[in-house]
């Protein structure tokens, strides 16, 4: 078979292992023999629509060592939802185009529910057009909300981060909680389903660890039923320390709090749910709060990953490349959990279409009865994810994350209209 | 010289390294040969007041063993200013009353100015009674605002963590820029001192890291400076990554966090300098942004401890102990620096009165002219803090943090009136 180009994009919410997927494509399409060239677009999806292609093969062999460690989007991520394909195809022929333009066979798409749309799409698109393409899809998600795949590769990490951050914080509150702080929020992300809150849970290895509570986007929230908990947790315990989803929402459907605006595909843009709980305990209960929000940093806290999450970006990030060799097109690479404990693991595959636009929120047997815990099912999914560290190298005292040089491919087509 | 006993408690908020001074004083003081039992004040000087003392004899060695990587208080810390001396001598005098009851000649305290000045108050009264008592300080606070130490315990940490922070932060929104948040806000702690703050500076290698901009107590903050130069940086890098201290003022001198409108419950927003930056920069500028508030993960995130802040901690923890030894009283340890390039440092002590009740503000050669950055007379001083790692150990995913068992040794006396 003759060697063709692949580009390889990055799209939605970036995580601590998302250039670890890159790393693990990167590598094994070097160590393959059907991949010439590996493109990045610059920018996720927006460099194969403006063709800015970034040449892999410029960038330091040191540069793509250190994607394995180095959070967030190395090549830029995107937000970028392409137009329905029933009603406007000139984004996906433009995107043909320049991909003919530069002899580009494999397309990898780096992303979460949306992201596997345009897989699906632009794999049957390019199919009826009769251009030979293979479009592949890896996951990448902090929400870990994907269905068909066991975890999605970010979760691990985002959960470990912020298991240990509430470890601290709670350690802090119980130092302090005689003459100060009793009550400790931390708010998590998690728009839709409540899998990273429920997996700071894993701290609660005794009844007096913290989290004491956890407010999750599955359960509605009961103003009385909360600050009643709050308070007995406080009387038995000297103080509590509660996680809160960002996405937590009242009876009524309506967010605990609703900051801003929408963001480019009409979501509620979110960020608050972890002040109104403070402001609640304090106006209600009378007690001293302290609250963190550790937003961006969590999901690209790289410093605090999980091994386990780690390999399994980089071995999505491989697996694609073996799709792609397989002849497969409109796919995205899976997590199979083979064994719960001692925990296996592998990789699988399925329909993008199976994936796109759906969302797996945390099933009812996760959530403890009285909807503020988690359960020991929950602990025997998530405990095997957050497993082993990987620190990144130091230099001077700071983590060696590096820059790509993102020198781009000279055009070959004119700007698109 | 007859052995007697010692007590160490800890005051005011916690930080990730204070454990490790109580570790260096627990072990110095074991393989000395003139202090007997040590006790642990619990909750702090409340533990002496009512007369809870934590018997360390009957701790696990490996929970001490635990001490030097567990983060915030593992005795309980204290909010607990004592009365005025001149005005009201019965605290003093039930102090003194529960050190004799257990033969106490050592008192150590382990905090920041106010509890310097229970050191100097303390000792004094001791000799005014006539009770051989030495009192020693050991420096602890993460805003590093003690004077006469070149810097204090808990900072090179919470400097180390918030810089790493910062990096991932900016990261993140550097990826997600041209389609999403454009500007990352990351608000830290240091109510009256632009350490911390200015710490994150270290993060800008390059003038594309972050962070771009600094907002310090130090410099009053001006609106349209500001905003001015926010966009710029946004003009310039397509983004904009600031930090905020908790403590930004305006020329006022009202703290940003009480300029703010008011929240759902009719108070003032509670949110902080870092939600108000955050608000005006999507008010004024309609620009995306997103904002993280660490506040206790970062002073208790011992999972991302400095090395040279651990070994400090546990060095001034030892030589209190020593200090004790060589018959003073009144007198804090302090740390030298010998050496800028390499770093080299040890420990001294000076006169309790001499820190208590004062504040160690930023100096204007650390402080870029236009206020929003810092100088490399700041970095010279900071870098060495944050050297080098020191994980904790960690089990099944998560750090081995242990508490202590906290037995009492029986009271000898009725309760205080």
């Amino acid at each position: 078979m003759a060697k063709r180009n692949a580009v390889y994009a990055q799209s939605g919410g970036v995580t601590s292992v998302i250039n670890a997927s890159a790393y693990g494509l990167i590598k094994a399409a070097q160590q393959g023999d059907f991949i010439d060239t590996v493109y990045a677009g610059l920018d996720g999806i927006n460099g194969v629509l403006d063709e800015n292609l970034i040449d892999l093969a410029q960038e330091a062999p040191a540069a793509i060592e250190a994607l394995r460690y180095t959070p967030a989007g190395a090549f830029g991520s995107c937000r970028k939802k392409l137009k329905d394909l029933e009603k406007d195809r000139a984004e996906f022929q433009r995107i043909l185009d320049v991909l003919a333009a530069h002899d580009i066979g494999y397309f990898f798409y780096n992303g979460g529910n949306d992201s596997m749309d345009t897989v699906d799409k632009l794999s049957r698109f390019a199919a009826e057009q009769g251009y030979p393409l293979q479009v592949i899809g890896i996951p990448k998600t902090i929400d870990n909300d994907l269905p068909v795949t066991d975890n999605c590769p970010g979760f691990g990490s985002v959960a470990k981060y912020n298991t240990v951050s509430m470890m601290e914080g709670s350690l802090d509150t119980e130092s302090m909680y005689r003459d100060s702080t009793k009550v400790f929020v931390l708010e998590t992300m998690g728009r839709h389903a409540g899998w990273i809150a429920a997996s700071t849970g894993l701290a609660s290895r005794s009844e007096r660890d913290g989290p004491h509570l956890i407010l999750l986007p599955e359960v509605p929230f009961s103003q009385p039923r909360f600050l009643a908990a709050v308070e007995d947790t406080v009387r038995r315990l000297g103080y509590c320390a509660i996680t809160v989803s960002e996405g937590t929402q009242d009876a009524e459907g309506r967010f605990l709090s609703e900051a801003g605006g929408q963001d480019a595909f009409g979501h509620t843009q979110l960020g608050g749910a972890g002040v109104f709980v403070q402001e609640l305990v304090k106006a209600e209960l009378g007690l001293k709060v302290h609250g963190a929000v550790l937003d961006y940093c969590q999901r690209s806290g790289r410093h605090l990953a999980s091994r386990v999450d780690v390999e399994q970006a980089v071995a999505c990030g491989r697996h694609a490349v073996q799709l792609a060799e397989e002849g497969l097109s409109g796919r995205m690479v899976t997590l199979q959990r083979d064994n719960d404990a001692p925990y296996q693991w592998s990789t699988g595959h399925t329909d993008a279409s199976r994936i796109a636009n759906q969302e797996k929120t945390l099933p009812a047997e996760y959530i403890r009865d009285d909807g503020f815990h988690i359960t020991d099912g929950f602990r025997r999914y998530c405990l095997p994810l957050i497993q082993g560290e990987d620190y990144p190298p130091y230099e001077d005292g700071l983590p060696a994350y590096r820059r790509m040089k993102k020198a781009l491919a000279p055009r070959k087509l004119p700007a698109m209209a």
